[in-house]
């Protein structure tokens, strides 16, 4: 660890408020800048895919072609789940990704993507945008040498794929599953022996009984994952994952070193891809839900037995991360704080609009 | 209607991805560009100002200064409400405004802003960004000489202001109220006398008696207007404005002249924009809700007598609309199959995540 230290004592460890750096002295009118940005997704994952690509053509347009990205998909240069590593040491430039890939780092990166019971993805983006949550993650992103870039977010996403019913926490007990983040460790606490595999094995190991059950996204991912023509059962909702986010991760010399008009075009264009992957998710999922219905995929709510097992095994595993975690210890608090008092808004303005819009279709 | 028709025929009505327009011939490597923009906001409701003031900023810093637009708050060069025609007319190149506040031209312009009983904020972004809304919304407004940007989105508004508890639709009778767009049209069906005044008139007419009940926006703007100090039932939710919103219109002309590169940074900026204003809300509303309830205001919710009248009044609206207006019936059909769809979506997937979530807190 003595070369993050290092990193932080010469002063790149700076909060993420970077637009307020002073222009490098390199900054000469409109430089020719190349990066190479990794992403964790391959390019048949096309939503998730596209969003890294958004941002460079943007970027490209912006600046007449001088601020050139070139986007490189899993496994082409980088494996999918090293592109946090190969941006920390300065192997690529920057990368698109998901922070909870990293939990065995450190449990506090599920807290940039989303845990079990937590935040939906607009409470999430007000946390992150104006609550506080950039600097309090950008905070712990430092010793990874990153700053952090909110980079699109798929909703709240599906609870996954069974062979059979799970009526109660006992039809849990033993299942082999594929499920990433903190919703792997709670699952655990419920008797699953949660496994970590990347897209492109899923439908093999399924297919195999090396697993019994995946969970992925939400229906147009996992219809083109094909699980539907495995198993049938089809559980809603994703209580592991209401609304993760993706980031674009920076290596923070590389950052510093680009003129503050290149910054501000960035910022500008990475809230355009974060909103443009949520829209298109949105778009894109009802369609793909409808077509997995009429191939007769069975649609079916976790129990509320199932679910409460779920939130006190959760809420165990948060008491026992802020033990034991400084950094959990320094994040979670404020998040939770933040998600007490926007759920008491959201409960009763946006919550009984939609229950009373559903109830009358 | 002559003008329109020419402006048409020259070519100004294009379709709205005019980023595929080709660079203008004045096009010279980083030109002084300089507009003014009206906000149809005063300085005083800054969440709603300062998102015009991003924009501004962020297109300063991208183009190092080139690309500079003045911002004017509401009345200071031109009126609220007509900040429409002041774009139209070339009076200023653009504005942050509401659409729905021009709905005596055309009651279609609420569908660019929001619709009782309709989408709430990320369906519509969605349908605007992904689904063909903005393709639309943009040959509707191209009778206005305008291209439109989405600037903002409150979320689910409240329900509004009144001196006696609402029970019944009989309690609404004779009430003199100040509601904006379509929710003031099926109001008046509820016997409900709707008035359209501008946020500085409303504390004032509501101490005189003018009016007997008013709806602004939600508890972080509502308390900045003081209205607690003179009632005390405060309703959710705001089933006429479930996600509102806001617009950033652009002269056509105006736009074409701009360079491709600004083009871009405008599109990049304006969703920066939009995303900001939807998540400082979000940030917002929950404090100013506790400070309200410490204050002594009555929360209250609306009926499911009042909630259920008020749907059939709204689709008795629409399909009246439909018969006698050319672009009620070209834009609302796809708006409410877009609706459909993607309703069957969330109530399936975010919908019980709320439910669960709500319930345990």
């Amino acid at each position: 660890m003595q070369r993050r230290s290092f990193l932080k004592k010469t002063g790149l460890g700076l909060a993420a408020s970077a637009a307020a750096v002073a222009a490098p002295a390199v900054h000469a009118g409109e430089p020719k800048v190349k990066w190479r940005m990794t992403s964790s997704f391959p390019k048949s994952l096309s939503i998730l895919y596209s969003t890294a690509e958004l941002l460079a053509n943007r970027l490209r347009e912006i600046t007449d072609g001088n601020f050139d990205i070139r986007v490189f998909p899993a496994g082409k240069i980088v494996p999918s789940m090293g592109a946090l590593d190969a941006v920390e040491r300065g192997t690529v430039d920057m990368c698109h990704t998901c922070s909870y890939y990293y939990t065995d780092k450190n449990k506090a990166f599920a807290l940039g993507t989303s845990i079990p019971f937590g935040m939906n993805a607009r409470q999430f983006d007000s946390w992150v945008m104006e609550g506080g949550g950039q600097k309090l993650l950008d905070e712990f992103y430092a010793d990874w040498n990153v700053y952090s870039f909110l980079g699109g977010n798929t909703g709240v996403q599906m609870g996954g794929w069974f062979r059979n019913r799970i009526e109660t926490v006992r039809d849990l007990h033993g299942l082999k599953m594929r499920i990433a983040g903190l919703g792997g460790d709670v699952m655990q606490q419920l008797g699953v022996v949660p496994l970590q595999l990347p897209a492109s094995a899923l439908y093999s190991a399924l297919e195999k009984g090396i697993i019994d059950a995946v969970e992925w996204i939400a229906p147009h991912d996992d219809e083109k994952l094909a699980f539907h023509k495995l198993v049938k059962h089809y559980y809603a909702p994703g209580w592991w994952e209401p609304g993760p986010a993706v980031h674009f991760y920076v290596n923070r010399l590389q950052w510093n070193k680009l003129p503050k008009s290149y910054q501000a075009a960035f910022r500008s264009a990475a809230r355009e891809a974060h909103i443009y992957m949520y829209s298109l998710y949105n778009r894109r999922n009802p369609e793909a839900l409808s077509r997995l219905l009429q191939a007769g995929v069975h649609l079916e709510t976790f129990s509320q037995d199932v679910m409460k097992r779920a939130w006190e095994a959760a809420m165990d595993l948060y008491a026992d991360e802020r033990r034991k975690n400084s950094a959990w210890a320094k994040i979670y608090p404020e998040y939770n704080r933040y998600l007490r008092l926007i759920s008491a808004w959201f409960c009763i303005s946006e919550y009984p609009y939609d229950r009373f819009i559903y109830s009358m279709r």
